[in-house]
């Protein structure tokens, strides 16, 4: 699968979608920072956003193909923390379309200053084989038309 | 700092230290499997073990010395998925040593299985400067007398 | 400080204020509804925000008068459960004020059901001896002026 | 179904059973104690223990009968923190015996210090019509089995 990150962030203006959010007190460790593992789950958060911003309806039109995305590895590079109740901007893209693969890139950001840039791959396999299947059509289709700057394909 | 994982998965007879713990319900989600971001929770309990077995009292130890070990990166292949009550054993060890960071690689087993590796970067830096320190000796001197497998080196 | 939670919920037209919020996956546990533990989370998101709507600068106002509200008990009565990606309005209100404790209510509601009711008690005390102090008199004020349905009163 | 909590705290000599967990780092807030959320999820780690300390298999033994145990009430009196690293016993009780409800009473200890007591309440009910269900005998045979302290019994 390669490294699980990008060799370095994807710039903000290639951004089309961007998700808000606030930090929980829950989210916060006693050094007063958010605790690393819950940017992963900011990350989540603002995918399921992504997904609907560009009008696929996951997981449910995967459903129909027998088929999921299977999370296969995750990479974060940690640049500065959030803190206590910020307002974080969530960027979120599709940075690399592989035949079933498919690589998101999540910038965290506070104002203008990236906190942390994390790269999400999935495969598309079967529920019951586990076996990879090409992206589904629509989904490829809705992510060209969406993104302004266009991810980047290969295996 | 270089890719957030190793290229490969450290081989199990290189770990010396395991951490053992069980899924919680709380930890699982609607496909009945681990929720990913909590192999990051599990590493950062286990590391806390480590650190324990190898007599190193973080962080007390480092604030002596007004610096702190901040993540910079890190990294998840997933393989396989974790179940409610799985008991699970997580592989701790030192893989990289470089003058003021440290990577640590850890392995989540079921069994026999590995399920997920990861690769956590932190660097030793100022509480205060945030500039990078130099780890501190009694750290590195414990986890080479701890280590069956030496880290490798190098910046 | 008698029963955790109120006899009987409030209903929906005392509440003044409500925070709205959306199911996360990281939420949901492997019967596919919330967790229920995750519902306090709910009424500490929404408590936060009920702070910021009635200007009350939580915590930092009560830093000054040395104190802090410490929460002495929370009760939840679960009726119907949420689901994954649900959109819910989280009313909070002050239900009851004393001399150095709050009750605050939090319902949770999925359009025009209610799904969960939980009572959260704090004390203001003071932040070295844990001694019981008064309510200060600015947040009793702004609540007192937010709400429509006035709180109950006594010890 | 009256109050969630009980009107005192079971007495210590009242538990059989206990399950020791250590406090980690997420779980802890900027205040350096513990996320009051989280003892409700410790309780939940905790009657898990003790459904397979009383020997029956939850919740595949309700699953043939049709059933499931839904909670209905949970409450929690906050009586002292647990910080960072703490080590705690978590004790698990059947308090209250009903036809088709059971309530449990789970009492936090950092060694002989009551932290947190906690009550549980569940209904036996069908997973499909939601109607209530009398608790299945072979549940109730275990617990009375187990508990040395007999459980108050009625509706």
């Amino acid at each position: 699968m390669g490294s699980p990150v990008a060799a370095s962030p994807a710039p903000r203006e290639h951004f089309t979608f961007f998700h808000g959010l606030r930090v929980r007190w829950a989210e916060v460790d006693p050094q007063a920072i958010v605790f690393n593992p819950n940017y992963f789950v900011y990350a989540d958060v603002a995918f399921t956003e992504y997904m609907r911003a560009i009008g696929f309806a996951y997981p449910a039109a995967l459903e129909a193909a027998g088929t999921d995305l299977f999370a296969v590895s995750a990479g974060a590079n940690f640049r500065a923390s959030a803190l206590y109740d910020d307002e974080l901007d969530i960027g979120v893209r599709a940075g690399r379309l592989g035949r079933s693969s498919i690589r998101f890139d999540v910038n965290v950001y506070r104002g203008p200053q990236l906190l942390v840039d994390i790269a999400l791959t999935y495969v598309n396999a079967s529920r019951t084989s586990k076996r990879s299947e090409p992206l589904p059509p629509e989904l490829t289709a809705r992510i060209l038309a969406f993104e302004t700057t266009a991810p980047s394909t290969g295996t």
